[in-house]
């Protein structure tokens, strides 16, 4: 039987589904789980093609939490999704079956105080997938709120459509940076969301890109982008090389994507008077902020936490050809090999930019 | 002697150069002018090599005025340059004898009020080229202030330099329209600076780009663009496709730059809500604002007038890959048929981009 | 029988109230109508205490509609109301059976795309009280979404919580403008709108405020504020008035809340290089758009449309000691007298700020 | 002879005046200077009447420098200064002799990059009176260009005007900070920026203010102001009160005005989802930033840096009845006590908001 198709729990008679499951730390098993449930009128069912390997997947592996976020009870991993609709509640208007989508993994509550405001995402009870204790999406069948069901374009494949979560940060981190037509961009760190960030920030009328790390292998993804340059970290200093590179004048936005605190030291020297230091990467304690330097050339602070109505914006460019998504993908996985996958994402190998499992027709 | 040559006035002995001139009303001559005189310690003395003519310059050839701006004396004309430096002043260290450089022609008293804000465009006292009573650059050599004269990266043909005057143009249009990454966006008019907005949004994170204009002809050089769709407003409604394309929702920024008082009747009806109009092309009389359809979606609207520190941005992005201002080119005529190609540009042949006049080695 | 009580329908059983309903075009009567129904479980069930006559109710009285939307149907009036919460619903946590309250009138769809992006105001599907074919409050009990009933604080009467409908429209207004502290602002029109605005706009910053009108008595209830400075229209023009006492250089935001088409005409004039002009009143035609005018200043255009997450802001700035709204209470009406109420209020006397009709306890 | 007058240095035939010069670390004395030189075209010279004491003038009295500025030659002292003009330049059209005015004393290149951004403060080249090697204003007389010199309004007394540096950097804070009408705030610390700080949010559209401060006789100058509360930090955790004075939501826009670095533990505790925090306050040291809790309500981190364009709106802003500067002035010394004064600036008095320096008819 192959590992990602369904049947039923002889018990409940309830319908059950193989899903990745993180038992506990250190423990991935593919085991059944119960399916989905009925479709509601604002929903849909989806069934499940591709789910790529976040971090915070892996972290959860490894490490059993993310901050206050703690394993207790297995959960079903994975969060970036792309699917096929497979069956539509009777007040779903924009999709149908058969249709080709993504999923954006969050549902706030819409009538808190913050979703009123436009900032959902910062609705303290966002249910998210594969955030303890909401399960996530590596299953072969997904209900879902129709509203954070996004078509994908034709111009997009459903490999493509899994890496619009991580798109959507780097395209809400641009967004909130408000670049302007022709800004210099400095990145620091060339991980998955450090290259999305650059390619977001070139898309987005950046002119030049300097993104840094001190594995040099990370660079080989942004080759095709003559505007984004490399900076090996091992041998120069990110402002230093911004600086020669601006006349002494420094980046206009500086995406902060390593969550390394080792690189908030020399942070506050990369960008111009009057320039924007954004942070994405989650440092896993509290770093040094230089306020005097900060102030000294008045910078402005941007901190961003997933993204908020930035899943059709990150479509639209993931669809132009400013953006090729699809060659940041390193290796694919078929659903039965979902526990390999995640030990390959646990390596961590420099050249990984994205391992994806393939789910459906597995 | 080749007419852009320089020459000594025999009664004064001091030196002139020919220069195109505009006599009054309908009469352009190329004749001797002063020369630019002594380059001061902050200024720079450059040869310039090719001028765009621009529609205002047009404009004062066909009517003798824009609005307040009226020409009562003999005035040269040419705003859009670039040159080479052939002095620099005492004071001046980012420029060198040789350097490619481009013009901003607009001259502010930078201790103004509106200087000081950083909003020196608005500042009553610019003095800017070919707007009466100030001359303009239609001739072999000027002496310009360093501060507003911009090297050219060596990506940047001299004719491609003397395309970043309206190209700034577009970009300050798009820097005040705030476009998000992802944005649809909406252009009203196809003229050159419409084309050059529709190139500067597309490069500047609008996914796509929908350009109307009565001439189709003007699309031709919108077709290396991928995501710049053409409207031919004959036969289509912009705001009507523009709906169509985002499901009802509307563009996230339309831009007027057409001048056209019959296009602000339905102007209202592009913009999704919360959405901007920036106005860029000028109107010759007031205009129909319909201010309750522009509240039901409460409408931003952006005035913008030429530029304020948009030279550097614009050079940065004509630069990069996303833009190719050369293609924009339709002619170039040599100096002694500046008279020519000033009445080529009075015909507004719909397939003219941009004419250019080659001032140097002519 | 107090007019504004309930009773039960003979032959439905069901409950009925008395309510102030337009029947037609210059009909109202006090009558009958069926009760607000069962409380749903984030809803609360409210005893009115006063609504206040808006201008808009007054339209549809004298003219039958307000542009689409017209009045086909018998509709209950009155969308400005404060009352005292009778009975709440079993998911509400913030609100208490006794506690005073004011009610925002338009309740949207909260997964809207427009709702989602935070600006709930536009989008498309609100249903706002007494706009057709929605029944206003003016009657004796009300449900409502608790969401959208704030508590009021001690400070403020439940007369003055029903004003801060008008007042959010007015706070709203001032937070699009993006006041900087120490701004100079111009209003036109003194209206309940602009002197609401005037008010606003002083508590949030502006320095100094001018008022225009041509009905000078309605600068009466401006007094007690000494920086609002009333401008005579009939004898002094508002933008002379604005740069003479700027040195020229003109107001930093100008608020346009007469909704005259009249008074666009010169409204390009008073806004400082840079300013801001903000559309609040809402003219029956088309007006007239001095583009170059606006393009000279760079002016920035904002239009409003009734407002967004401003109840609570609202409610705050009432409360606090530099806002008095019941001085602005021209006449107060019982429940019994309320068509005598909307006949005064169709006189539209120069000296009537606000006219509320008293329900509790008529 | 009155210190504070003028006298011939008897070797040059210059005129000298008397100054008071920190000659070194713990060291100042009241002694002659060379006079201010000739008045340019652009300038004015002016009778300097009152000088406020600034803790950076106590920081370089007592500790010699501050961060890289080090005081190695004497240097008059003093920057927060009042006067009457004595004699204007030949181009000057704005003052006139006897003016009442205050001096903005970072004069910045006008036509630096950062100038001509409108950000003048972080111009490298400012040049800032009393910043080594910079001579103060603490002296009968001062030349200064006269586009950095304000004339005060006639509600405002000369020692209004010499607190208009300080509110100025208040002002400017507030301005960066974008309050919205009716946002709740809270200013960390209560020294003389704090109290400013809080002054200016309150007269800037904040409803209501937090202020701690672990010394609560700082809060006596409060009082004033009943929407400003106190909040004893020795008692109470600013955090806890903001958050339970808002049902847990947060103040909009938090300002750290103690520039204690063991203030910025708890600091990210404070802010609403998507608020706003804005640092004036300068740490000897850099401070602990926690990025995971500052995304997790997507914060927006302002830092400021003196001031730019602040001044008009810092002079209208206090001449407005919202604000009293004048009871912030806690004594006055005649210039001759100028040492004493200093001596008291040093002891800290939790008292003390302002002390001031008579010069001129001392």
């Amino acid at each position: 039987m192959n590992s990602a198709t369904s049947a039923t729990d002889p018990t409940t008679q309830e319908k059950t589904m193989n899903a990745v499951v993180l038992e506990r730390r250190h423990e991935i098993r593919i085991r059944p789980v119960p399916g989905p449930g009925r479709v509601g009128p604002d929903e849909v069912r989806i069934g499940v093609h591709t789910v790529g390997i976040c971090g915070s997947d892996v972290h959860y592996y490894t490490h059993g939490r993310i901050g206050p976020y703690v394993v207790e009870d297995p959960m079903v991993l994975g969060h970036e999704a792309s699917g096929t609709v497979l069956e539509v509640g009777a007040d779903v208007t924009h999709l149908a079956v058969g249709d080709r989508v993504c999923m954006e993994p969050g549902i706030p509550d819409p009538r808190s105080r913050a979703s009123r405001l436009g900032i959902y995402n910062v609705d303290p009870d966002v249910r998210f997938w594969a955030t303890p204790p909401v399960h996530g999406c590596l299953r072969p069948e997904i209900v879902h709120p129709a509203d954070f069901t996004y078509k994908l374009p034709d111009r997009l494949s459903l490999e493509e459509g899994a890496l619009i979560e991580p798109f959507a940060v780097a395209v809400h981190a641009v967004t909130k940076a408000r670049i302007s037509p022709g800004d210099v961009v400095a990145v620091v760190g060339a991980g998955t969301i450090g290259v999305l960030t650059a390619i977001a920030a070139t898309a987005s009328g950046a002119s030049r890109v300097y993104v840094s790390d001190v594995a040099p292998e990370k660079f080989a993804k942004l080759r095709a982008y003559p505007t984004i340059h490399p900076v090996d970290a091992g041998e120069q200093d990110l402002a230093e090389v911004v600086r020669e590179a601006t006349e002494g004048w420094g980046a206009d936005v500086v995406f902060e994507a390593s969550g390394n605190p080792r690189a908030f030291g020399s942070l506050w020297e990369a960008p111009a008077p009057g320039g924007a230091v954004v942070l994405v990467g989650i440092p896993v304690s509290p770093v040094s902020l230089d306020v005097a330097a900060a102030q000294a050339r008045e910078l402005r602070i941007e901190t961003v936490f997933r993204y908020a109505n930035a899943y059709p914006r990150a479509i639209e460019l993931a669809a132009s050809p400013a953006v090729d998504l699809g060659a940041l993908i390193s290796a694919t996985y078929p659903f039965e090999e979902a526990v390999t996958a995640f030990e390959r994402g646990a390596e961590a190998r420099p050249t990984d930019t994205k391992i994806q499992i393939r789910v459906a027709g597995a």
